[in-house]
């Protein structure tokens, strides 16, 4: 078999199982979670260490080939797709618990960790990472850093860049750098600035985390509605009575149809919506708080109100939610997933439109919204084969994003703007915004060869 | 009398009132609230729209003098000071509340306002900002953003950042830019890079911050010590205990004698530390986390507990953390005042280390700690006619933040840097990082007429 130059340079760096070419071998990293582009690297590369990485992003600036960061490849805006060539490096080999220091609730994990992995081995001490996205158990905790990960808690405890201490990161010139841990800020905020620029600025390597106290205690309901408008009118009122809920979660009709067609939750599949509330905190507290958030519901109107009586049945309330994704796969191999943004008083107001919009161009649309946060993430299905179909979903996806900003709102909260925003970008920010984002780019990339094409489009 | 063309041409832009070029005039503006340092403005501005900060910005431009911006002037690292030279542009005169947006929890204010008197036009309605810093009587909003200032609450509620939406900036250039207000994270975070960031990047005119629900309950309580180690133990069982107070702040005997002496709050003089606790949450719970606090305290042998029964007792035990700033003035009228940071495991040996460096150098040094960060203020009182004793002073506190970045902590964490602290920057950051600042800030300003002389330490 004959290998490229730069993959002969790859595999003598890395050794021969640490590098893929062969086309066989490269499909599976051709696409992201959403499946609806694909692009093939030109290899696949399975670093171990920081200077592993180190040393494959010289050899690639040494044939001026871009280099891809991957971590378990759940993005949905293509963020890991190599749009301009070159070679997809995945971090899941980099996947060491380093340390876990509960006296200054700390912990330093390697890029690949998985969220969920790293839950694991803190259960029962009391702490935790405390970003949950929904895909948490795939997810590494690099990715998180990657797209600012929230999640359905994020509402209460704020999305990933307020759990970083610390990064290390290997930057397009192949140095490796280590920001913090930042105890105290001093200086310009080069973390801040990482956390969320979706490996355009550095490729993190190593990540140091807050640990924060897990809740004591739950309450957990689930309320289920006739109409929309009422779980939204519930939501509202649960926060106008001054609850913070930890989280506030709303399914639309079509998403509790399918999730309960999936699995069999015994929801009502006529219902018009569901919202799942969560509070936490001293237990003395939170019954009452309990009782206010489903008086808050009965008096929109709620046609069912469950609560989890065990950490099981809350589990099992979770649950639901969690098999979103899973659950229109099922409806559908294919599918587009954006998550938007309206300030939260609009929300109710864009979630009519997003079903107006799915009607007009003939297209399922499924929501499921973080409703305290105004973030919701609209999925819609399509047959990939149905080059039409594909066509309208895209076209009503690029239509409520731009409804989206019209209300003052955002193209993404936690899923990052990758290949699939990029042309929104200059709707939501002014040229002089993008000129300044780029200009702080290329002062990391002068050359252009980290995660090429994502994030910020090419100047005008 | 004769004005320099510079001056004439601020004056015909802004109208003689708010322009003082005067030496008499200028002497106020010479110093910020730390004394320690004196520098002369070629003049100060009062603008009152941000067109006018657009203007004058481009009349210093056209003469290249430097433009330093100004909110209340309580800086206690040299924020404020023209040490570059140049115009100081004074934000004072932008002091309006221009939106209190409760639904979508927003509020819009001019960069002049002062952080209480947002307070003040929020009583009543639920909400608030939730920085406070011990200067928010006077400091401005757009101050706070300038330092990501943050305050006894900050443990629970975190700092400016946090509670920043959005921003209108001047930048170098004279362009006004506007970022966000940001619902969701999209593109490089140009907004966690403004904030923080000291007038470097750009003049914050406007600011868009959150709301937040006020608590409703609390619980505080003061326990005194006998011996610092004792109070610091009081802070580790609490924290130990999966309390999370909204604040927790450690006075140490210098500090407390202070205030005692000044303002005669029935403090036991003698006494080792006081330790200030406060919870907020639900009424139902906290008078079982009260007594959890009061025993953790117990354990560590406080010899005195007060709570407050009443708001009125609360705000009483707040005072007397709130005016150590005063109690010290009194001591001497100069002070250095540094924040520095450490793990917070290590915080009861940086205040021994801290003592001993007073011991060794002949300084007196009071410290007040947000002991639940790990962040402490130690204030270094001298007399200013005593050039060995400032010199001593000065030594002092260098050492000190020294002791902090050697046990991995910070040398701010509220305060900035100001000119004070830019010396040991080099010992904070590595050259890279460092450099990777630079071009940030080149690319903002490639001048450097923008607040020069601040926040980064110039090339070797």
């Amino acid at each position: 078999m004959l290998y490229t130059p730069l993959v002969s340079d790859l595999r003598a760096c890395l050794g021969a199982d640490n590098v893929l070419s062969a086309p066989s071998e490269l499909a599976v990293y051709e696409c992201d979670a959403a499946t609806v582009q694909r692009v093939r690297p030109t290899a696949v590369i399975f670093p171990r260490s920081t200077g592993q990485v180190v040393d494959t992003v010289k050899i690639c600036n040494s044939y001026c080939v871009p280099v891809v960061p991957r971590g378990a490849g759940t993005s949905l805006a293509g963020g890991c797709l190599p749009v301009g060539g070159g070679v997809v490096l995945v971090l899941t080999r980099m996947n060491r618990i380093l340390e876990i220091n509960l006296r200054d609730r700390m912990a330093v994990v390697e890029a690949g960790v998985q969220n969920l992995r790293l839950a694991q081995a803190l259960a029962g001490a009391g702490y935790r990472f405390a970003p949950d996205p929904t895909s948490q158990r795939a997810s590494t905790i690099g990715g998180n850093v990657a797209t600012n990960a929230g999640g359905p808690h994020s509402l209460k405890y704020g999305s990933t860049a307020q759990h970083v201490l610390g990064v290390e990161a290997v930057l397009a010139d192949g140095s490796a750098m280590r920001i913090g841990p930042v105890l105290g800020p001093a200086g310009l905020n080069l973390l801040g600035l990482l956390v969320g620029s979706e490996g355009t600025l550095g490729i993190v390597t190593k990540v140091w985390v807050r640990l924060t106290p897990c809740p004591r205690n739950y309450r957990t309901v689930r309320a289920v509605f006739h109409r929309l408008e009422d779980a939204a009118q519930a939501a509202g009122r649960i926060l106008a009575a001054g609850i913070v809920p930890s989280a506030l979660e709303l399914m639309d009709h079509g998403m509790l149809a399918a999730v309960e067609e999936a699995f069999h939750f015994s929801l009502p599949r006529e219902a018009g919506a569901l919202l799942m509330i969560e509070v936490d905190g001293l237990n003395a507290g939170l019954d009452q708080v309990q009782s206010q958030i489903e008086e808050c519901c009965r008096q929109a109107n709620a046609s069912e109100i469950h609560q989890a009586k065990t950490p099981a049945e809350r589990e099992d309330l979770w649950q639901c939610c969690k098999l979103t994704a899973g659950a229109t796969g099922r409806l559908c191999p294919s599918y587009i997933l954006h998550d938007g943004v309206a300030p939260r008083s609009r929300l109710p107001r864009i979630l009519q439109r997003v079903a107006e919009i799915g009607r007009n161009r003939q297209v399922r649309i499924l929501t499921v919204a973080h409703a305290g946060s105004g973030n919701f993430h609209a999925i819609l299905p399509f047959d990939e084969q149905d080059r039409t179909e594909v066509d309208r979903a895209e076209a009503a996806g690029r239509e409520l994003l731009e409804e989206c900003i019209a209300c003052g709102g955002s193209i993404s909260a936690e899923h990052g703007i990758g290949t699939r925003k990029l042309a929104l970008m200059e709707r939501l920010w002014t040229a002089a915004e993008l000129e300044a984002m780029r200009r702080i780019r290329e002062s990391f990339d002068p050359a252009g060869l980290l995660n090429t094409g994502k994030l910020l489009p090419n100047r005008p």
